[in-house]
């Protein structure tokens, strides 16, 4: 037969800590503890197949089920030495929800179940408090009231109100054991005239009740949002646990309490939480009572004048220091404790993972290997690399009010205040001055990157998470909120407006990259801070790791951000960034507009030492290691001035006719730009700019390369490729450009040739490429575009429907959809190293920062990813956890949230 | 030791018709001729491999071909009763190219060499005729000065101009054999003047000289722009074949010609072509004379009054038509021949099978299998399914002068002529008034589809192969010449501008789609013709194929003409051509802007009963024939008006304010329309659409199924889906629409459900479509799209770059990408009947009518293909095709070009 109850309780437990899908997190906890021989109120929990079942077959319990409950709830009366529905001296129990994912507060509890008319007086005698007894018994009829008969609780706190009011009783306290009981009798009115039947009295009756709603629950709304915001499975299903009430609230010998056993918010080793005397768990939660602190040394720094648990029970809180330090040792890692201490003797009754903050979780990890706790690939496997973004960049100080504004996506992480400017060429100006600015625009072009580099931070309207302002931001390491629908900007005006405030040009935000926040003023800011145990944890991760970490930047100060990141090279450096620069786009746009070839010619003459000395400044500060250059990519309108008074500026520094330009950038426009004349496509239309820039490259890499006596480790790639006729005669040219340096410098450097891969079709033809390409290097942005046809810049209206409705796991541009684009990736690997075993691979696509995509990679044994420079900390991690989980060691069952504790 | 040297004459020879590789196509010939014991002169061919070895190695000849030369020269000699470099009877040869592919008149030729200041006199002696040996010499010395040494024409031909002036000379036949004399040595001095070197006299030399010019011309830019125009490898190199001389011009019983073993082009069983008396072949290609008929019949029907061949010399004339005879039979294919007789004796010079057009290829190939010459199957395969193109429109009588107005791209096939008009409106006007129109404009959109449907046909001064104007021209079936970037529009004026003139709203144009050119005024057309050989070889072809041919149609006009072609249903219903209509755009409007869901379902139920008009009308005529359907799929932006005009149009007709409609297309507006919010992302975000198209669909093949007595053979399918959840997201919908009509019907037809595949990631995930898809479509035009990265809206500035550079073998939107769109279809198809074995495949992308493409996708089994009405006949064909080359047969060898014969 199956068997679906598992009892725990008096230094015995069936199922432990492996039993959690089974038996859920609550039960595998509580079970564990009485195995351990600890202080654990007996009980027994329903499995999770049991919630599976009942709800799956229109909620109807499997034949037997009953009888093993009868059983169970038999040996908890003998433990506990009480009986469930004795009217003497009736055992209570509490029945609790347990999924094996922690869902906290999303599902229902009922408590001091199996208090009836008779039994309430039986549990008056026994306890020797009447008041405790009513006061519980009203307690219940409410609590099961509302759970399992579905009554709202305001009509509960009405009846009560009322009867406080018509005796001129303001506070609980006030209620002696007549008026609880009076109360009750209230209740129980209420439950007839809104149900039309009785409060049910039958322990046996109340108990299924409980059992059904709390299994129920699992579907209610709020617990189905936050799986679905948490990405869990809807078809696990909960526990039920059904434990003997013990109480906190037995008079001033009693008390309830939470503790961690590290302190969450900083990982110090030390107890840390709070408790109430006389008090009941749920009075914790409900904060009409203000807590105490647990240890004398909590006391005297919070200044509290209320007495700690180890001054007022001493005996208990020894026992209970013992007890977490036990569970701490025995569970390896930071604990999360719920306890009650019932007329001096403690009880506990809940242990999980203790949710903490990324310093938290960098110091407990750091430390707990310090004292042999865990290893050190342990204590690197259990910090979730994405939460390493926080502590990267200056964030809001929590501790502070805030007056919030409007609320956007966290497009890029990191917190900045600045005077508001509505256009690139204010905040260059700004910047000239010495002034901090925000940028707020609708959404952004490459026309105002000058612009987003002068700015703190960048703040736009519209586009998602992967708009060019995101993506830009993201790159630049600078914060971004984006897509903040809510905010009207007045560009005439100087204005913007939300819910019904209207910041002007000037005025001061505060923007937050990390939670899509915009608020009003300067709000003060925490800076990062990348020693100590982040340091620590940071170099044993390289000691683990295999795949190399290298960055996408185009500017020698992201260039040096990302060195103090750790990165190991530089596998994209997008050339066409340095054309933005306001310097230079005049003569790059003279060389779009050139009507012949020599006056193209001249244009690129004037650009050839700009970008010389661009790649020069990369070439210095990489000193050695890889540096892959990827040649002109966007399509050249993208360069064009688009509004009248650009052109006009245009027109009059060129003496070309507006008309022209316009005519010009006309022919050039494109109905898909995404899909259009850009890439080695250009390089094959306009060999005169693959000439300057291979000069350009190569002139710079002999320089720095004789300067330092470090020859520069060069690799020069070609986006866009789709075959190997395509490739082969760009490599051509590129070997033609390179015969001119040598003609003039006498010598050339060494440098590979590779390609990106990132259209179907270059990974379906692969083989051929690796027949020309030294090297791959996956730009996995386009390549899922491509892939799903879905431009990046068009899908949020689409896309955000898509993952509310559970149509794809996740972003396909923020983790890689390893179904398609992933096996074309998979495809071209193999493919390409078959033709060529040492083929070197790589990914610079914004694929290679994401955890879960380096794992993917990292399976692939790629040989490096890229990614921007406030990732490769992240990119650093994810790619030792990568190794570790090769290696069978994972941080799984010990989640180190990002979240702080609820508490 | 290798061979390098294949011999022939005298009844023997080494090789024959099956090594054209080998010898070239015009030694291949020659050796077959002589085998069957035809009248061939000796001589001998140097293999391609010789002209390969001379290229690649710098111009050197591998040792021990100066011996195999030698010795077949001598054996030449033996044949001809003559020997090279013989002072008193010379033996004078040819010495020719001669490729493996035909490419007539591309390289270069040497006649009467071994001449020299002796041999001349020898010929004199021989021949009896003294003028005609030195005319012979001069020729030669003219000749050789211009193919080996390098000289220009021109300077021989001043030469000879000055000798007449200064003798009052005016035609050739004036000047005696010492005139001809005089001017070798006049041309013997140009040599020495101009290469400081006297004219080789050396025999040997002379022929080494003229072998080495021979191979060298496989590279002269002339063969190179051939090969490249039709697409013929450039490292196959050329044969050279020696040749014994033979004379048409020894007087009046000597005579040379050209034949066709039936008319080329009408294909009518009987000798045609022309010779002329007394001359050598290059007099024939020179045009100074006029040639004469060869038969009797032929003199009488073109009236000339020079005598014909078969009257004036009957002997020869008969030995040639029973070697023509006998080669027609011994090849099994109408054949282009050349000859020369001397002295009243037939010699044979060249055989191969003639160019013909579409027609003569037709009649041939049928009644050759009447014949019982060739198998049905060989006449089927024989036949280049594009060419039939040309049979089903219209075309411009190639005996009338045409004025050229400017060229474009041949986009549409078919001739119209037409009152030119510059807006679709003046098109729709003028078709109400019963005028036939051209519509003119840049580039066309959507929203011109109505004037398209109106003009007779379309011309754009933008666009390629491929731009909107001619995918839905040819759609259409209409003509259309797009691209054509030399013609100015002036649409305010109302005139466009070529080359200088003018023309005017009104005027009257005619354009040939199938050649890209526009003609001024209206220029005769011939009517196309579908019975007589057309037909019957249909027929056969259609018992070979097994793959099923669809049509992509959307109005009940194309649905005709397709079925008239021979359709076997719809492959491709596309919805959104009917949101086009006039009548309908306006309804379509309103439920896009509409801003409640309420006034959105209003204008949905206005646009239900029309849809149902459509769509039962287009089931009434397939009567019972498949007919798939596909859900709205282009972006909904490409429905709202773009001009101010239009803008104010709808604002007055809807009553909302302009300003709100120009905000709602902004909000819709996307970067790359292609990759965005369109397809299946359209059907998620607005399920009231689908649930207003599967209702017309359902309901309207509810009503013909019943009046007809035959039930639709209906199916639905979903564009642009990426992902199973997609799919089942819709189907789910559309079987909850289905449910509405058999709530309101009681009843609802069949019909199955499949997806379109034309996302990378929809054939990688073709395996999970699968389960859910019972049949699948795929979109080859997106695909190709996806997979390249490439639009083909904005591909024209490179990709006609790409294949003039050989950097693709075709345009990948025309003729299938094997390597890796092909790749994608296999790896779908595999995956897609792993999972379900019964699996419907078909393609319904313009590739449906490419042969090239219909014979891939025959290779992997489809269940049918399907392409625009007028390319239906060419599918029908290329299938047929295809299921003979998996049989083995093929028209291989024997190319039945379209080209009209050069004589």
């Amino acid at each position: 037969m199956a068997k679906w109850v598992y009892a725990f309780g008096g230094g015995f437990a069936e199922g432990g800590l492996a039993d959690r899908d089974l038996i859920g997190g609550k039960g595998a906890g509580l079970a564990e503890m009485s195995a351990l021989g600890l202080p654990v109120p007996p009980g027994f929990t329903l499995s999770t197949e049991i919630g599976r079942l009942y709800l799956a077959s229109g909620h109807v319990f499997p034949d037997g089920l009953a009888d093993e409950v009868d059983g169970a709830l038999a040996a908890v009366g003998r433990i506990a030495g009480r009986r469930f529905g004795d009217a003497r001296d009736p055992l209570l129990v509490s029945v609790r929800s347990g999924a094996a994912v922690s869902m906290p507060g999303m599902m229902d509890t009922v408590l001091n179940l199996g208090l009836n008319d008779e039994t309430v007086e039986g549990l008056a005698r026994v306890s020797g408090d009447r008041r405790f007894a009513f006061d519980s018994y009203r307690r219940f009829i409410q609590m099961y009231g509302h759970v399992v008969l579905g009554l709202d609780h305001g009509l509960f706190e009405e009846k009560l109100e009322d009867y406080k009011l018509a005796r001129g009783l303001v506070l609980d306290g006030e209620l002696a054991a007549e008026d609880w009981q009076a109360v009750s009798d209230l209740f129980k009115g209420l439950v007839i005239e809104e149900t039309d039947a009785a409060f049910p009295q039958a322990p046996t009756a109340q108990l299924w009740g409980a059992i059904r709603a709390v299994i129920s629950s699992w579907n209610n709304p709020r617990a189905v949002a936050y799986r679905r915001m948490n990405a869990i499975a809807g078809d696990a299903g909960t526990a039920v646990t059904v434990q003997a009430m013990v109480f906190g609230n037995l008079g001033e010998t009693s008390a309830t309490g939470v503790a961690f056993t590290r302190n969450p918010s900083t990982g110090e080793k030390i107890l840390w939480g709070e408790f109430l005397p006389n008090a009941q768990g749920e009075d914790v939660v409900a904060g009409t009572r203000t807590p105490q602190d647990l240890t004398e040394r909590a006391r005297q720094e919070t200044g509290s004048e209320a007495a700690s648990l180890e001054s007022l029970m001493p005996e208990a809180f020894a026992a209970f220091s013992a007890v977490a330090d036990r569970l701490e040792r025995h569970h390896r890692d930071m604990l999360d404790l719920e306890f009650t201490i019932e007329r001096g003797r403690l009880w506990m009754l809940q242990v999980r993972p203790a949710k903490r903050t990324i310093r938290a979780a960098l110091r407990s990890a750091v430390e707990m290997a310090g004292e042999g706790l865990i290893s050190r690939a342990e204590a690197v496997a259990r910090i979730e690399p994405r939460t390493l973004d926080q502590l990267l960049h200056p964030t809001i100080d929590p501790e502070n009010g805030a007056d919030l504004f409007a609320r956007g996506l966290p497009a890029s992480p990191g917190a900045a205040s600045g005077a508001v400017v509505f256009t690139p060429d204010e905040a260059e100006l700004a910047r000239t001055q010495g002034r901090k600015v925000i940028l707020v625009r609708v959404e952004t072009s490459p026309e105002d990157v000058h612009g987003m580099h002068a700015a703190r931070g960048i703040l736009t309207t519209r586009g998602g998470m992967t708009s060019h302002a995101a993506v830009v931001a993201r790159g630049m390491g600078k914060p971004c909120v984006s897509g903040a629908g809510g905010i009207r900007v007045d560009f005439k005006a100087g204005t913007m407006t939300a819910g019904g405030r209207t910041i002007r040009r000037g005025d001061t935000i505060t923007i937050d990259g990390g939670t899509g926040q915009v608020l009003i003023g300067a709000v003060p800011l925490r800076e990062p801070e990348l020693s100590g145990d982040f340091a620590t944890l940071m170099r044993w991760a390289d000691d683990f790791r295999t795949l190399k970490i290298r960055t996408n930047v185009d500017t020698p100060a992201d260039a040096r951000a990302a060195r103090s990141f750790g990165a190991e090279g530089i596998g994209l450096c997008r050339t066409e960034h340095m054309f933005f620069d306001q310097r230079r786009i005049a003569v790059v746009r003279e060389m779009i507009l050139a009507e012949t070839p020599a006056a193209r010619a001249d244009a690129l003459a004037r650009l050839l030492p700009m970008q010389r000395t661009d790649f020069a400044s990369l070439f210095e500060i990489m000193s050695g290691l890889p540096v892959t250059v990827r040649l002109l990519d966007p399509p050249l309108h993208e360069f064009l001035p688009t509004g009248d008074a650009e052109i006009e500026e245009l027109s009059a520094a060129m003496g070309i006719p507006p008309a022209r330009i316009r005519a010009r950038s006309e022919a050039l426009a494109e109905a898909n730009p995404m899909l259009g004349h850009r890439g080695v496509r250009l390089a094959i239309s306009f060999p005169e700019i693959v000439e300057m820039q291979i000069r350009a490259i190569l002139e710079a890499a002999l320089d720095v390369g004789e300067a330092s006596g470090r020859p520069v480790e060069l690799e020069i790639m070609v986006p866009l490729v789709a075959s190997k006729a395509e490739l082969d005669l760009i490599y051509q040219r590129i070997r033609a450009a390179e015969a001119q340096v040598v003609r003039l410098h006498g010598r050339a450097p060494r440098y590979e040739l590779g390609t990106m891969i990132e259209l179907p079709r270059a990974a379906l033809a692969a083989g051929d490429l690796a027949r020309s390409a030294s090297f791959f290097s996956f730009g996995t942005n386009d390549l899922t575009q491509t892939t799903f046809g879905i431009s990046r810049d068009d899908a949020a209206p689409f896309l955000n429907a898509y993952l509310a409705l559970g149509l794809m796991p996740s972003d396909p541009f923020a983790t890689l959809d390893e179904t398609g684009v992933g096996e074309l990736i998979r495809i071209a690997t193999e493919r390409g190293r078959a033709v060529r075993p040492g083929l070197k691979i790589g990914v610079c696509g914004e694929h290679g920062g994401d955890p879960a995509s380096i794992r993917f990679f990292a399976g692939l044994d790629f040989d490096y990813v890229s990614c921007s420079p406030f990732r490769v900390p992240v990119a650093r991690l994810a790619a030792a956890q990568a190794a570790l989980a090769r290696a069978g060691i994972t941080g799984a069952g010990l989640p180190a949230s990002a979240e702080a504790p609820a508490v």
